[in-house]
């Protein structure tokens, strides 16, 4: 059965950039499974409508597909009970339903309006155009100007880290000693930032900063090996 | 072995107060166990000083003694193995770090401006002056007037809770079907707030009201039996 993963990209396919995707190819490793990827663009919403999905990751697994990624990771977890677990038990894996949230809101919110503009320069003409529009109406006011306060701005991003930061000085990941989906889902969305945008989210003393290295070296550095910047 | 647990206590010793200290006493009634009260107060540090802590709670389990909350639900679960899990396994074990420390920032500190005044009032006189002096240096203002926008500010507390307020309409308890150390880590704070303040710290629509509500039914209504103001 072989899987296969819709992936966000922009102009290069070797650049796939969703926090999304970025949660469930961890994810995959984690379980070490491979998936083909499948490059999708923002407007290509025809290509995965028999999914009955609008957006990306959308996983196919031989006749199965499982869309968003919180759906998706549950779904690994289920049809792959003899690889490494995600959650860590049930208690994890409700646990992981509030962290997963957090990191929505607190890590990938609170990123976006830093990296928004960059993203842009990453896309395809059609989709610069979709970004621009969705987004711009979503924050009331154009790219540039959001960006414009950015350097301002990050300190309230990076102060709005600190559940994790106190987390990780508390022990090695979210998930404990070990890496598990806790980690995934905050690094995905440091993964978007890292693959799009040459500006600094994390100052190199914060230990945010040396968890994100530590994943970024993960799996033989498989996060690192995509396209990005220096982070 | 006959548990005892230090509880804060302000004029009347049956109403323990601490968010801390409700951690702790819904984590023990999650295992079944009994624990005799210490009522303590804030410039009682010599009681407590044998068991080197400054603060409470503190559990003593026969010859042995537990000081810090998280360190409490850790030593309950290795010692109490036997009884209902707090964690639901090593992946909650971890994740609940995290969860700790966002209740401590989210809840705990966010609520703390908005009742610190109501405190204050439940205090005995050299309570009184402990509490206001201490706080006072770390708020940098008087308690009435920390107190005095809390209209406005509950708006911001309110909307803090987000990653809390989107798990429970995603499953009924932080812990999943059933609530665990998830759950009274978020309640402690809203205990606290209940037993010392007639502040509405939350709208009845909202489904952090609801599962507040669980709360203070679980355990034959435990929580609810404290003496508290309605909220």
């Amino acid at each position: 059965m072989a899987l296969r993963l819709y992936e966000l990209v922009g102009v290069e396919e070797t650049r796939p950039f969703s926090p999304y995707c970025w949660r469930i190819r961890m994810a995959l490793a984690h379980k070490g499974l491979d998936a083909t990827s499948i490059p999708w663009r923002f407007t290509e919403k025809d290509a995965i409508s028999p999914y009955k999905s609008e957006k990306v990751p959308v996983l196919l697994d031989g006749d199965a597909s499982v869309v968003d990624s919180w759906a998706i990771a549950n779904y690994l977890e289920v049809a792959y009970p003899d690889r490494p677990s995600l959650f860590g038990g049930e208690g994890g894996r409700a646990m992981a339903r509030m962290l997963n949230w957090w990191g929505d809101i607190a890590v990938i919110g609170a990123m976006f309006p830093l990296i928004a503009a960059d993203i842009h320069g990453h896309l395809r003409p059609v989709d610069q155009d979709y970004f621009r529009n969705t987004r711009e109406a979503r924050f009331g006011k154009s790219l540039e100007a959001v960006a414009a306060d950015r350097d301002a701005k990050v300190e309230g991003f990076r102060k709005g880290l600190d559940p994790l930061r106190l987390t990780l000085k508390s022990q090695p990941f979210v998930g404990g000693a070990a890496p598990n989906y806790a980690d995934y889902i905050m690094f995905g969305g440091f993964q978007w930032a890292r693959v799009t945008s040459a500006f600094a989210l994390l100052k190199p003393e914060d230990p945010v900063y040396a968890w994100r290295e530590k994943m970024l070296d993960a799996f033989d550095g498989m996060a690192r090996k995509s396209e990005g910047y220096p982070v």
